[in-house]
């Protein structure tokens, strides 16, 4: 029998913003959530029209979060897991206040701004037992997850190197000047934490790196700029990064680079052969074996791996791309909460989910950074979880 | 104020079925529909179990479509549009039968196997008043959409040339042998229809064709093959196009091309410069004005006009695919009937939508190819509508 | 031991001509040939100035073909080889005044205007037993050797499709009434022969496709345009491609075709996989076995077979481009003409070089290609030579 | 009039070396030398042979290069300049002596494996008044001369990032210990100098950092690393830069990364565009102005400027590749030799030849980055030339 659909809430969201209908349509796309309840606005009348726009009732429009969670934990058809699509410093006590309702959380990311708010999570969650789902949304591209287990069976023999990069340009100018609300809190420390690039994008590669090489970062070295005129945080960023067992990596991100627009690519070589994968392209890998002509492993295709093809929707040739990948972690999600409930196993995918020590790890790498760079580089641990 | 949800119906799409799926994952991107009723296959046990997966009530699931019609259209809340999804043999008696009851009609293509049921349609459509989206779907990604903003605005200048092609490879081996369902009816006569390749790809590319290039194809000549054993519709197709005005072109659709996997490619040249766009890089078209270099105009990015901004869902380099923009064709449609409904001029983008003469102009073109092959490539004209 | 250079005149590609130019850097990047002698202008000065220049002695400096056919057939270190770089219309008389004069051939292409001439240096070079090699320097591309023995070993089985195409922007205006002279004989019927477009490249499109897939063509049926202001000649061609044993195939030549510049192309699929090159990408050739992922072959790099690796001179990663390719045929001439005057067995890459009987192809092509457009694309057949 | 060909001599490559005969190729393709003078051995019979293979008369083969410089430089026809293509510790002193001998040189790189030997090489080169060309050889790309006017011309504003790499796979394996020859010596510290791909290939792309930026690199953090097997040099080294000026930069040099044959590639960003070019790719420019689409520039196409076009030999779409990049720098030399001679100004194209202190600087930021990579990647100055 199918189960029912979740009953899904949102803080932030509202119009004008952009990752909260990035999370909607994900939420749809598997017809595994409603959308019920929301505090999309602390603006009562943005919070108001936009809940009605989305055909949320009128009594659970909220415009305060603590109210929300403490209402919708109190009715019976209350929601099962709140989306949280705020600024950064609103993560750490919007995902609080749910958690200790006993709802379910989906997380943008980064996760919080502090180590201790992220640390504070980690307690939340394993206090609550509720899922806690960090939207390091890349992780649900399938030829992410086929890359992860073609490392994972040691198809490329020992790893040496991990190279990722996620390019940028729209903060090219100082466009946070102009007014563009989503450029002003990122470019601000209060809001958006000690990293600028490093956290809005720098933690996406940092989790992707680790994620798909199934290796720990041990430390860091960082060079960081701010190019914007008067920008406060770092657009881009230089990391060196050492890996536990010996493999070697480096990182760039930057929010100044021309003509890139989400470029995101990471390349994986070992002992045996190689791994490249590029967001803007994402239904192929490219895979390397060493003294063997470049295969290209499309999603859908020939040598797709099970992980994969559990990821997919449509046919090979048949792009997917980023909002089916958001929406696999929300797929994924929802199994987790059913198999919660039902008291059976989680789904193997499960595993795959980031989660509040993955957004724990980005704090940390991000502190690991910053603190790097304020030591002219020197190397910095990023502690285990 | 938000309008309401749309009540959709479906004929077709149980499980197993690949187009269903896509119309369902489309029609809830945008949050626009709520599927409350379905004829999803005509084994009884299989269209309850679909439909329970799909949180279909009960008594609104059917296994007879006419039955479905009749009574849906009699609730008062009756499905507003039902999306037909079945094997072509079927869209005609189907469309027929919701038209003539009101409903307004969604269906894939090609839209008839004959040039009666596609006339007849055309009478139906236009007697009824109701709506009818062909899915054409490749219309509604925001480059191709761009791309025939561009040709209109002149900026190409007078266009001389028109190439496309469809190539795909599973038809490779006689898949048809092995009691692959899809493969079946796509290679029979009389579920298909004349064409094989041709009706099933060919029609888009086709559509495509005329719809970026904005002239009509008067007359093809066409080279048909079986190359799969014992196949009795084509599976390669070359045909010659002569358009109205002086243009030339050619059309290749093939499914027995390894190596391709969806691959809907179309280059239009022009006095004054070309456009060249591939379906599986979706999210890009060059533009190569004579005389200066290629420019990548992408989705989202700069150079972007209106159209393909309404087309899109998420910023440039968060790569959107076939879902998107097939979902497009189903928020078009949505848009098309509120307006209907409310008295109100329908959209600019509804003009875009694919409709009942495109079906009629689909199937006069297999039907002109299938003959111009039986007389040796011969030129044969291709009707105007 | 190292044998002698040989001794090269030339005919034709004094100052300013393109060709020319190629085919001298072609003979010098291997070190076969010292250009001694050449009537490089049949302007006096011009063949003067354009002699010394390349360091020809005066005395080996001509105005007349004939007259340098005869004296350096008389002196006894006259040339061994000339290079005819002329318009079209000057192949034959040339070409036939040396190989009387017992002096090798390389001559461009197309070889000749019609058929007559051709068939007449077939007899000529068949009487003269001398070496006559057509550049059809396409199939000096590793690329392109390697994707002919690929097929001939079988590993792609039966070939069902050949899709060439050859595009170029050059004539998307008309250029020929600016005073650029290669545009001027290229598009004049008197010296460039009936084809246009088809003649300049779809020739070599044509060599190509039946080089690769060693199938003969054995009709085409053809749609010709002349979309330049007053152009008499095609600027584009689309030709439908029958072949002996069942295979199909299209071939698109265009000169009007903006943002292409030298876009060689060709597909070929067969019951087991598919090969695709483009020119303007020489260095790999993708392998697309049906069920496999695609392989991205590289000149140099794993999976090469020893027919391209005969073909390169830097590593793989090195790019070598067309002057690389045009110099393999001067390369594999200059070993076929010593082994002929050593009385030993040629290479057996002697056996890819274009001669006359596919100068006699090409011609064939064009002239069957014309009459098919002159009877409205019905199909004409190519002779077999 | 023509100048005369320049007499060319050759330390090195004899059969079986990769480089010298790269050298060949490249100072025949433009005819500007004749090669009549060579120690390409110092295996007396393996020169000897390898001479005669190459036309090189035997009282002009050498098996000792001191023997050679004094000989040559006593005759009347003596060469004109010496060609050195050996291991990298022979450089300084081959060079030195054929500097002494007042002979030009064109030597491969690295120049030197200690600073002494190549600030001693910068003395001898002033000292005699000879040219001094070092062969990095990407900046005779004229896509490579194209972006470094660009930004010259200020089109990218203000220089922020420069991202370069170099990434091949041949060392993947220990291949050095299995007789390869080109393998051993580079990976031998006493042959090949402190750095292992640092200076095999890292100096390649630091040389074009700088070349196209017009920025000096002033620091460098480096962390080293050796994955082969037993090796004793690096094989992968990424590298933190910093630019006098403010700009930030990345190098990133390894030999062990599958699926990488010869991928140098560089990025760099400007306030107002960017730039990106790949060595495998070589005859198209990315040009990524902020706020507008894509451009691409190819070689020979629209946007090209003079020092691109005058560094192309074929017209756009005809691909040149790393033999034309080679040969450019042979042709500016032979312009610099004759102006020299001639009491001309040199060329303007004569100051983007790599010289004696392009090659000190490479030696520096070797040695730099050797030295930063032993203090755990701390930064160290790359002293100005």
């Amino acid at each position: 029998m199918t189960a029912r659909r979740l009953r899904l809430g949102m803080v932030g969201g509202g119009h004008g913003a952009f990752i909260g209908g990035v999370h909607r349509m994900a939420a749809r796309l598997d017809d595994q959530y409603d959308l019920v309840a929301g505090a999309l606005s602390a603006d009562a009348e943005r919070a108001r029209q936009s809940a009605a726009d989305l055909h949320i009732a009128a009594d659970r429009t909220y415009t305060d979060f603590h109210d929300m969670a403490q209402r919708e934990s109190a009715r019976p058809d209350g929601i099962d897991v709140v989306a949280i699509v705020t600024p950064n410093h609103l993560h750490h006590p919007i995902a609080r206040a749910f958690l200790d309702a006993g709802i379910h959380v989906i997380c943008d990311k980064p996760m919080t701004r502090t180590a201790e708010e992220a640390e504070d999570l980690v307690a939340a969650v394993t206090a609550s037992g509720r899922v806690f789902v960090l939207t390091h949304n890349y992780t649900g591209y399938p030829m992410v997850r086929q890359a992860r287990d073609m490392v994972l069976s040691g198809g490329l023999g020992v790893i040496r190197l991990v190279q990722v990069e996620y390019a940028q340009q729209w903060l090219t100018t100082a466009v946070e000047l102009t007014g563009r609300k989503g450029a002003e809190w990122r470019t601000d420390p209060a809001r958006s934490g000690a990293g600028g690039s490093l956290g809005d994008i720098g933690t996406h590669a940092f989790n992707l790196a680790e994620f798909i090489s199934a290796l720990r970062c041990s430390e860091v070295a960082a060079e960081l700029s701010s190019f914007g005129r008067g920008r406060r945080l770092d657009d881009n960023a230089q990391v060196l990064l050492r890996f536990v067992g010996g493999a070697r990596g480096a990182l760039w991100s930057s929010q100044v680079a021309p003509g890139n627009e989400n470029a995101l690519r990471i390349r994986i070589y070992g002992e045996q052969g190689g791994l490249e994968w590029e967001q803007e392209t994402p239904n192929q890998l490219l895979h390397t074996p060493f003294g063997e002509p470049i295969r290209v492993i499309t999603r859908g295709g020939a040598a797709v791996l099970p992980v994969a093809a559990r990821a997919s929707r449509v046919p090979a040739g048949h792009p997917e791309g980023f909002l089916e990948a958001f929406a696999q972690l929300y797929r994924d999600t929802a199994k987790l909460i059913h198999a919660g409930r039902d008291g059976r196993e989680p789904d193997p995918d499960a595993a795959l989910l980031p989660g509040v020590h993955d957004g724990l790890r980005g704090v940390r790498f991000v502190l690991a950074a910053v603190e790097s760079a304020g030591h002219n580089a020197a190397w910095v641990a990023v502690p285990p979880v």
